[in-house]
């Protein structure tokens, strides 16, 4: 890949270009992977997008959701990028964003840009693409991107790790169903969408709404927010009630905290994060990269296999040797 | 701590030596980790106990069903283990076993020994404690090992590579919920119990069981197994039926794996899985001990908090320098 000419064609916006370059991020082979970390390098990173993390389990109408606010925002002028984080996709094949027309509006849409998950084995190779493709989005010079993951595992974590706002969408529920909420997303979610607000759910949305609003007074004020926040509101996806206020409600808190310098101490935790993140996962490459290391292996998995040695031993032994390499 | 006066009591069958040896095994600190290797490799590995993996969801009745199996075996004259695997433990304080009181006449049996399962935030310590833990209890001289799991996440997949029979739990169930069973688990499964089957539950109970026998026969068969393996069975923990044939069951899979060299075949290829597991684990804490790897890893954050570089760039570098020193 030409990377300057990739480089200036995304900046330029052109689609192809971008969906060329998260292919890029995505593969695993270590050729890509240096241009890959040449072209983050040569886009720089003047330009920037809010991010928002959207977390729903399946059934509550995240899809439905995506589509009528992202039409709604670019309705307003905006450009959406939309990412998907499967953490099931390696195995299942996908069960969100594997198929466009999901999103049948938003997706014909020239001011959104759709990318669904791919199959990645690995939960460490899953938030690198992520997190690049991100990267990638705002290069190309779209105003909002939006990271939508199943509620499920680690991936609501590590959404949260790279998003500005982190939203989590959920259905109305009985009272006593409020448990079924991990509380360690009650701790992170910036904003809480009760959605289905339409027709015979409106009340039960309106008393779940009211409980989860309850539930957020109950939680330890945290220092990079406003007073009133995290916020539960309803919406209805499908009459579109309630997606304008929401959208109100993330960019007062946006700017609420770039006047305060939250947004930017945030951006600069992640980074760090994702720092040691990385050094984990490139020195497991590495090692698994090691020629020399690769002999070693099989030299220890035969006394192993001959019972002669325990696996800690042998791995040990292993390592004083790939480290004094 | 004394290793080999320890390794001596603990080979003795004395429990409390047992007891210390698996807290020193827990330990996460360095000299604690080096002690917990030698005690390992002076017990030997010439003692052998059948190490069965329990998994089953909360609610289909692990704690009486352990409590009555393990009384069964204590009756056959049998020394039995009790260990768990929680990884929830970290964040909830437990779920399971984290009170003896749950299999109140098992604890006090003098030839039972139930160990709950320590708070632990990450995966690979809690796989290797478990492990350790488990060689521990064959060199004690028990005759069966139950590592008993919660069908959450990663933990079922690690209890299977490091037991010689893996037995799922089931409740009585519609047909339908059969798919709630995660596919992965029936491919792992040897013996499948289907627990409650007594009084209104039987019927059910029965259903349940020969669903599962229609499942696992659409199953590809496995080279290891006996032509009836995997196999379902219905048990009442509650009245104890069924259990000394879960028993027999378990003994014949193993005398057969034993006959055709599977035995001894799948401990080998489980050394091999914990020998790589082990590989990455000692290579993370190495990187975590490095004291100059530190005073690189903060340059690198000033660096990433001035928006020099990106995360990938930064880790890359670090690593260099950690490979050459």
């Amino acid at each position: 890949m030409d990377i300057p000419a990739t480089a200036a064609a995304l900046k330029n916006g052109e689609r192809r270009a971008l969906a060329r370059a998260i292919t890029l991020v995505e593969s695993c082979r270590a050729d890509h992977r240096q241009q890959a970390l040449e072209l983050i390098d040569a886009l720089g990173s003047d330009r920037q997008a809010l991010r928002i993390g959207l977390s729903g389990t399946p059934g509550v109408g995240k899809s439905t959701f995506i589509e009528t606010f992202g039409l709604f925002l670019t309705g307003q002028g905006l450009r959406v990028a939309v990412l998907a984080v499967d953490p099931s996709s390696a195995r299942s094949g996908g069960s969100i964003l594997g198929d466009k027309t999901r999103m049948e509006h938003l997706s014909r849409d020239p001011n959104a840009f759709i990318r669904p998950s791919p199959s990645q084995a690995q939960m460490g190779g899953v938030a690198r693409r992520t997190r690049e493709a991100v990267a990638l989005c705002e290069a190309a010079g779209f105003d909002v991107v939006l990271i939508e993951t199943v509620g499920v595992g680690q991936s609501e974590t590590m959404v949260a790790e790279m998003c500005d706002i982190f939203t989590l969408l959920l259905a109305p529920a009985g009272g006593d169903e409020l448990q079924g909420v991990k509380r360690g997303i009650m701790e992170i979610a910036d904003l809480i969408l009760v959605n289905k607000a339409d027709g015979d759910l409106k009340p039960p949305a309106t008393r779940t709404c009211a409980d989860y609003a309850g539930a957020l007074r109950l939680l330890r004020k945290r220092p990079q927010d406003p007073s009133d926040f995290p916020k539960a509101m309803t919406v209805s996806a499908y009459e579109g009630a309630g997606v304008e206020q929401a959208w109100n409600e993330m960019c007062a808190l946006a700017e609420w905290r770039k006047e305060n310098g939250h947004f930017a101490g945030r951006r600069a935790e992640q980074a760090r994060y994702w720092f040691h993140e990385e050094v984990r996962l490139q020195l497991l490459e590495r090692l698994s990269a090691d020629a020399a290391l690769s002999a070693q292996l099989a030299k220890a998995e035969a006394a192993l296999s001959r019972g002669e040695i325990t696996p800690a031993s042998a791995a040990a032994q292993v390592l004083d040797g790939f480290m004094a390499g």
